[in-house]
This record gives structure tokens, C-alpha cells and sequence, in this order.
């Protein structure tokens, strides 16, 4: 209570006091994401430009107080949920499109620019930022870059990395640093830019971004393929990927999905259908029949039941309605969920598929999986009962370690947060995750920044 | 020479014999490369794997030695420059291509591999790696990726950043990290493939790479764009990077490239043309009429004299010959010549051409430039006699602090290594060059790995 009350007060004496939360009620509403954790922090820090970050970073530091950045809570990991014994800072004040300079396709924002309104701006110029979450129209481009957060568009355009020219940054010590470059080009310097995306938070609190934007395409095709089962569709996912044309999206619904939507009557499923894969081609007008035709060519084989592409919007919504439906369909399926976002070789996604479902009958939960077949990110989602939460806990511990096993990755986008750190040792070797934590501490020496995050707990003597 | 004798002996200790190099004439030749500086090492060693270089690194660690790793010493920076008083690391002997998964997209490679080799290898498959420097037939991969370099498919394709997926290295303390992962997403960590490519071998020994293929496209169209003078060709530029046709490649000569082919009576130059577009489209041959169309549409404008498609690959050889013409032009020129490739944002490409020419009458220096101009990276050749070197130095000079003032950055593809070290503390502020000194530090304690090469002199005190 007594810290409580200093460090709010530090922080009204930095910033100004309507720019400091300290009411429980307020502290409350800023302690929890997307994962369901929840704590309350002992202040909320609204800053509204790079100084006054600053200014939150020395008052942690003194306090020795840790500090968890936020954007809109949508992380699904816990990564923005605080310490108790921590502060806040939200970048709801710092929320502008600072500029969009078309003839060099960059935009310069703020980090708490909403992803929606990034796209809006960009968009009027003729524009478009790929990263696109799920929750692109609430979360922010700060919180896109701390986790690295992509979304389907990311199999032709890319991830936050991929589309970050450069990053203005507070580290733990209060320093302000700027790395990267306005060009698409730039080698001066060690690449600053590239560690802080993905970081969680950990390394630094990013106050600037320079983004690379990308025309937006004069036409979009929506195709539906129907395939008898999952090898057959993931045959077909391998065979897509590896002729010129890379699609916009390239989605994909297993059986246990289809299975749900049938069972709801819900998305116009095609007979027989044991797997669908959402297919979108991007360019001109003019050019999107060859894409289209190149994409059917590939897609074309054993099990392929339907290919329908859509001949118009309407169309288009009406065959995206079955994917749209399968998320509420999961909500009410069962109370309890993890959805973990593993990653595996796309030609390696049967194996995953198969394995998936010999663990689910093994620990008796149900799994439903579906997501980005061209990048084989599956969003993998064990369901159950809160009686069987144990199981479903050793299931996706089991998933994780058949994910390793087939050259796989823990996480494509979600990120480890709190809740994948205890598995980060199991994909990342023990001398490199030392150097991690070494490298962490020069960005942060007094390990304030968003402490119990992305990295498992410190070696012992690392 | 007792130092020299010791080391190479401690070094045949742990290769075996026919693993190192230490007769002059041979230290001698592994002593240079494309930036005309040179040194002697004390010793080469030849390791054949990724446990001998860890060996080379213990013994360099022993000795206090600097370590600098070769690939085929094409750099024009001196950054494979050895020390007088070091060890050269040749990655000769770890030439090979690992593994081509064509279902996923991959190669795993090791370091000493040319950039020519693996496109074969991945050629064979249907697929290539984008970087492309000028030097690709002879470059190495691991060079490419200590340098970030790119070449003109950067454009539309990335640098090795965008095309990397995990890296295995020896750190400066001997030990072996693992970075990234075999998938296209990945967020499990923090991202130290992205930082250890183009920090030209002062972090660590790139020792394995896993890149990310792209398949092979089915044609090329090439394209030739004369402009009456670099505003309107600039101009153009713009218009083209801002429609959604992204071209394979966007090149560009200046005037006085221009003015010295038709000295030579070199490239079929149309008349009046004071600025040259080179532009190639790639994709599916039925959708390559449509994509030509878009540039051209984007192309056309103030200043535009002539648009000649290639009918053929015999008529693209043709367009190409003015390019191609002009290093052999350059080189017969002038005894002296500075090439520097900075960047600039597409839009200041007119300011920096104007900007040149200003210097160039300044320092009675020539000044020819051509270069990537989609990405706005400009190889800028500074030409003189031998007596002139003073005043061409000093014309960089200024050139680097216009490139600054226009939001540009020293290099888009070169590096620093040596010669440009000097220069890195007017791009990047002093708090994030001591960072990055700090970051260098964690990887390689004892600064044995290519000490004066990448970062400028470490601060007082830092």
C-alpha cells in the first residue's frame, strides 16, 4: 500500500496526475488480456509522447518496479498482464498516424495506433500495412510489433518484421534509441529493429514505428476447395506452394471442424468434405483469371471433391461463412479452450493432423484445428470441461513436444507470454537461451521490463 | 613471429595439419579483397565443420587473436580485411548445399557455398534464393549473409533478412547458438538470425543457414525506359512503386552513365535521353502482358521518350548491353574510383541526382551513378586520378551527409566494414551505438571476432 501509494505519486509528480490511474476499480480494468490471467498493477501510466515514456521507465526504475506495456489486451499468452507489484503504461495517448508519405509507400506511427485506423490511413493513398490479426480492427500496431503478430496475409506479405523499416524505442534504462532506416534498404548498424519485434515488451518500449506499406491490389478472388480428407489437402497446400503464384490467404478447416459446422448446419458444406482449404489470389483485374487457373492446376488431384470460386463479393462472403462460423461454434462447444498456434512444415502438416487426433483420443478431449495451411500455422484448439483441464494440459504439453518432433515451432504468432515459457526450453537450446537472457540484460539491467515473459525463468548462474 | 609460430601450431593442433596455412605466400592471398585494402594474417585455417570452427574460435580466444572470416572476398568495404596480427577463417571447406525441400520451400546450406552453386541446386528443384549481388557466381552465402547483401531482385524479393529462416553460429566465447526455425513463422524467442545477418562477423561465425526458397517464375519480360532527364525518370519511379505491379527489378542510369556510353558509342542509346529506366516483370507468362501494361501505364508521364519492350530474350540481352557497358566504361575512366551505394527515399532520388552534380562541380571530381532505384539505392561512383583522391574523398564526404539530410542511409547493401566507419556516428545516435557496442560485447567478450570492422570506435567509457 505504501509502495503503491510512492510510486503513483512518482508518477503524477513525471507525467501530471491525469495521466496516472491509481483508483483499484480503473487498475483492475487494465490487468488482463485475452489468455483470461488477470492481475492488478499498482498504477496505470498514461504517457502522451517518448519523454514521458522516459519518465515511466526512470520511475520504474527507481522503484524497481516492473513495468508491462499495453496496447488493447488482445494477446491470447498473457504477455500484457502485470505484475502485481508493477505498473502499467498504456499507449492510449499515443495513438496517432503520424504521417503516410505514399510516394515512398512508409507510414510513421505511434504504437498505440489501432491496426484498423493504421489500414484507413493507409488506404486512403491507395495503401495497406499486411499484418492483420484476427483483431485487427481493436488491437494496436504496438502490440502487432511486440509479438510479432501476423495473421493470414502474412503467407504472401509477411510479418511485422518483414514490413518495419525502423523503431524509435525507450530501453529498461531509460535510454532512447533509434534503429532502422525511412528506405527498404539499410545495412549501417546492427539490425535493432528485427530483435525488438517480438520481444514482448521485454527489451524495450517501442515510441515510434516506421512501417514499409504495400499498394493494395485492384482485385481479390475468393476460392473454396473441397478435399476428402486432410492428406489429400495438404498434399494440395504443398503443391500450391511450390508453383510462382503465392496466394493472399491459403486457410485450411480439418475434419473435427467441418464436423462442428455440419453438426450446426451451418456454412453450406460440401458432401463428403473430410477438409476445406480458403483460397484468396490478390493482383489486377486483368490478371487474376491466369492466377486463378494457375492456383486450380495445383490444387487439382486426388481427393479434390469441389473447387468454387466465388464469382462476386457475395459470393465471397457467403463461402468465407463456414470459417467465419467456426469460432462461436468452438465457444459454445465446449467451456474450456486452449488454442495454441503451433507451426510445422507445410509437408509435414498430415503427420501433425494424424498425431493431433491419436492424442486427442488418447487424453479424451476433443480437438478442432484449422488456420494458415501456407505458412502450416494451425491454430490447434483442445476443448473440454473444466474437469478436464488437467488432460487437456498434458495434451497440448504431448501436441507441443509432436510439434518439436516434426521440425515445427512452439508459436507462429501468439507468442509465449506467460504461458508457453515453461516449453521455450524445449525448442530453444540452452546456450542460446542464455545469450538471450545476456542480451536482455543490456537492453534492461535491472529486469523491470515486463518481467515473466517470452523467456523461460534465468538459468541458474546465467 | 614467435606469436605467428604459436598460433599456427595451436591451430594444427586442433584442425590437423592440412587444415592451416601459414606460409606467406598463401597468408598473403587470403589477405585482400574487392576494396583494395590488405593485410597478412598470421594464420589461415581451412575447418571442415561447425565443431572446427568452434576450435578456431578457442584457440583465437587463447591467443587474444582477431578473428575474421572469409568467404570469397568479394566485399568492397574491407570488412574480410584480416588483422595483422589475426587469423583468417576460410570457409572453403564448408561448401556444401545440405538438404533442398522443395515441399517446404527450404535449403540448409553451409556458409562457404557460392551464391551461384545453391542457385543451381535450388534451380534444379524449381526454385531460387533472391539475394543476387553482382558477384553471385563467385560470392559465398555466408558473405551474403554477414553483409545483408542484396542485389537488384530485392526489390520485389528481399534481402537475406526476408529470406533466412534459422541460423547456427559460434559466438566470439566458442560457443554454438541456434537461431529461428525451419518454418515461415516463428516467434519463439528473441529473433538473433536477423541480428547476427549484416553484422558482417563481429558477433559471431555464421557456421549453417536455413533460407527460405521461392519458386522459380515462369517468364520474364524486360523493359527499357528513356527519360529526357533524371526529374521525370525519378518522377516515374514513384508512379511505378506506388500500383500494386511490383517489378522484378527497377534499375536506372544517370546522365553522365548516359554520356559516357555514347562516348563509347556503347548500348544503343535512344537520342535525347538523359535518364535510363531499366524494368523487368516476372511472373506467369498469360499474366505478364497485363503486368508490362500496369508499369507502363505507371510509366508513362512528363519526360517519357521511348518504352521498348524486349520481344525476346536475343532483344532483352540487347536493352541490357547499355548496363552491362558501363563498370567495364567506368573502371577505363579514371584510375580512381569510389563506389558508394547509400539510399534515399524514391521521392529525394531528384534532390540527391541534383545534389551530386552540385558536389561533383565542388570538388572537380567526376560523377557517374545507376543503381537499384526502386529501392532508392544509388551506387555512386566518385572518379579521379591518383592526385585527386583527397578532393574524392571529400566530396563523399559531403555526398554522405546529403544522402543524411535527404533521410537516407550510408548503405543499402555494402556494409561498413572499414572504409566506412567513420561515417556510422553521423547515421546513428550516440545512446544506440553504445548499445550496440554492448550487444557485441555479450556475444564476443574478448572482441576477437573482426574487431575494427561494422561499428565505429567504441565510446570513451563505453
Amino acid at each position: 500500500m505504501e509502495k503503491q501509494h510512492s510510486i503513483a505519486e512518482a508518477l503524477r509528480t513525471a507525467l501530471g496526475s491525469d495521466a496516472v490511474l491509481s483508483d483499484p476499480a480503473d487498475r483492475w480494468t487494465y490487468g488482463y488480456d485475452n489468455s483470461r490471467a488477470q492481475a492488478m498493477p499498482l498504477a496505470v501510466a498514461l504517457p502522451s509522447d517518448t519523454a514521458g515514456v522516459r519518465r515511466v521507465v526512470q520511475v520504474c526504475r527507481r522503484f524497481r518496479a516492473p513495468l508491462t506495456v499495453r496496447g488493447r489486451g488482445t494477446g491470447t499468452t498473457g504477455a500484457a498482464v502485470p505484475d502485481e507489484d508493477g505498473v502499467v503504461l498504456s499507449m492510449e495517448r499515443m495513438a496517432a498516424v503520424l504521417s503516410v508519405d505514399a510516394a515512398n509507400r512508409v507510414a510513421v506511427v505511434q504504437p498505440g495506433v489501432t491496426n484498423g485506423a493504421l489500414q484507413a490511413a493507409a488506404g486512403a493513398a491507395g495503401f495497406f500495412w499486411p499484418p492483420d490479426p484476427g483483431s485487427a480492427e481493436y488491437c494496436t500496431v504496438g502490440g502487432n510489433l511486440a509479438c510479432n503478430a501476423a495473421g493470414p496475409r502474412a503467407l504472401k506479405y509477411g510479418t511485422p518484421r518483414d514490413n518495419t523499416l525502423g523503431i524509435e524505442a525507450v530501453t529498461g534504462e531509460g535510454r532512447i534509441i533509434r534503429a532502422g532506416c525511412y528506405t527498404t534498404k539499410g545495412v549501417v548498424g546492427l539490425d535493432l529493429t528485427r530483435l525488438l519485434i517480438g520481444s514482448e515488451g521485454t527489451l524495450a518500449v517501442i515510441t515510434e514505428a516506421t512501417l514499409k506499406l504495400t499498394p493494395l491490389p485492384e482485385a481479390i478472388t475468393t476460392v473454396r476447395a473441397a478435399y476428402t480428407d486432410m492428406h489429400t489437402a495438404a498434399a494440395a497446400v504443398s503443391r500450391i506452394m511450390s508453383q510462382p503464384v503465392v496466394p493472399r490467404v491459403l486457410e485450411f478447416l480439418d475434419s473435427a471442424a467441418l464436423a462442428l459446422l455440419r453438426a450446426r448446419d451451418a456454412g453450406d458444406l460440401p458432401a463428403g468434405a473430410g477438409a476445406l482449404l480458403m483460397i484468396e489470389a490478390d493482383g489486377l483485374a486483368e490478371q487474376l483469371p491466369a492466377a486463378v487457373n494457375a492456383l486450380q492446376r495445383a490444387a487439382a488431384g486426388d481427393g479434390l471433391l469441389e473447387w468454387r470460386a466465388a464469382a462476386d463479393p457475395a459470393e465471397a462472403a457467403s463461402l468465407w461463412a463456414a470459417r467465419k462460423a467456426l469460432s462461436p461454434a468452438l465457444r459454445s462447444l465446449a467451456p474450456k479452450k486452449i488454442n495454441e498456434d503451433v507451426v510445422v512444415p507445410v509437408s509435414r502438416i498430415p503427420e501433425l493432423t494424424d498425431g493431433l487426433a491419436t492424442l486427442a483420443e488418447k487424453h479424451c478431449v476433443r480437438i478442432v484445428s484449422f488456420g494458415h495451411a501456407g505458412n502450416g500455422n494451425l491454430h490447434v484448439n483442445v476443448l473440454g470441461e473444466e474437469a478436464d483441464l488437467e488432460r487437456m494440459q498434458a495434451c497440448v504439453d504431448e501436441v507441443f513436444r509432436l510439434v518439436l518432433a516434426l521440425q515445427g515451432t512452439l508459436s507462429g504468432e501468439h507468442g509465449i507470454g506467460r504461458s508457453k515459457r515453461a516449453f521455450v526450453g524445449l525448442e530453444i537450446d540452452a546456450p542460446t537461451l542464455a545469450l538471450m537472457w545476456r542480451l536482455k540484460d543490456v537492453f534492461d539491467p535491472d529486469g523491470i521490463l515486463n518481467p515473466g515473459k517470452a523467456l523461460p525463468d534465468r538459468p541458474a548462474g546465467g
